[in-house]
């Protein structure tokens, strides 16, 4: 499968809104409420996904452009958000992110990438040798896991008011396949 | 746990636009291709969607109201939005759903329902016995059971260009929880 660019960035750009429609005034009962213990909630999820934009993807992906695999990226700090996103409301996380996932995309179409460049190689601290064109591709489905596990968490919080019906709802059956340390920690 | 139905009124109103925004204009890459076999198209969904408005949830809400268990619901026909939909694009989808949604969630707003009208009971054919509230709480389960479900068919044209990441994105070990018999049939 050849990796389209413009495919990618399609659902770079939209994540924003569709997350936005979303959560954007959605009451507190939804997006401050976990799944228990120490999972994320709805507003933990955007903060990680805002920090996923200052520290992450285009970062990693000048690396590749700079420096090949002679640097290996930098470890990404699963819990970076905490601090960062301090005193925010989830409004002014989201639009953080539109805003910071619009200027990234600008970036990345700015480099105007070919074959060439998507196939050069980076070095990442835990994989080793990955593509230019992988990192991307991640890029995406990491938005895809996220609304995949903020989807989750949202039905969660009624898993006991459907009733008999709990065991049609694919949702609820959804255990994150992952604890902690897949899906919070999604960029290795 | 006691049923807000604001709550539920907040996720009713907010799935058009969100699935709006993540699906309109996407590529056909990403939305007229399901995780093989006979599973669903982002686009499927959509109209399985807009079935549901049409058949399903206010139509039986509405006989709770009026039969309460002396009549039981008709079976959901979960391949109904086949040839309902047949030759409609995308976006004429989205559409019906977000006018369906909005006239539906008007309807359910009109009928100011209270904590005596929330337990009031219905027949499933499957279930027996169930109440308003189940039904209503599922409705939004539901909405969230099929943007699971998307994120997942998404994230799953995909998966090879990922490369090394695919062991940390949790979306791609989903397995659908149910397979077509739950996720496609989760009215019963």
């Amino acid at each position: 499968m050849t990796h389209n660019l413009e495919n990618t960035m399609a659902v770079l750009e939209r994540t924003p809104r569709a997350l936005d429609a979303l959560l954007w005034g959605l009451p507190d009962a939804w997006t401050k409420t976990n799944e228990g213990g120490a999972t994320f909630t709805a507003q933990d999820v955007i903060a990680h996904l805002v920090h996923g934009e200052r520290a992450d993807w285009v970062a990693r992906a000048r690396m590749i452009l700079e420096y090949g695999e002679s640097k290996t990226f930098a470890r990404f700090d699963r819990m970076g958000h905490v601090k960062e996103s301090e005193g925010k409301s989830l409004g002014e996380l989201l639009d953080e992110f539109a805003r910071l996932r619009a200027a990234n995309v600008v970036e990345l179409r700015s480099w105007k990438l070919g074959k060439a460049e998507l196939e050069k190689r980076g070095r990442h601290p835990g994989f080793g040798t990955v593509t230019l064109s992988e990192l991307l591709a991640t890029w995406a489905v990491h938005d895809m896991t996220h609304l995949h596990q903020i989807s989750r968490i949202l039905a969660h919080q009624y898993r006991e008011l459907v009733g008999p019906w709990s065991v049609y709802l694919g949702v609820l059956q959804c255990q994150g396949h992952s604890a902690a340390p897949v899906e919070l920690h999604s960029n290795g």
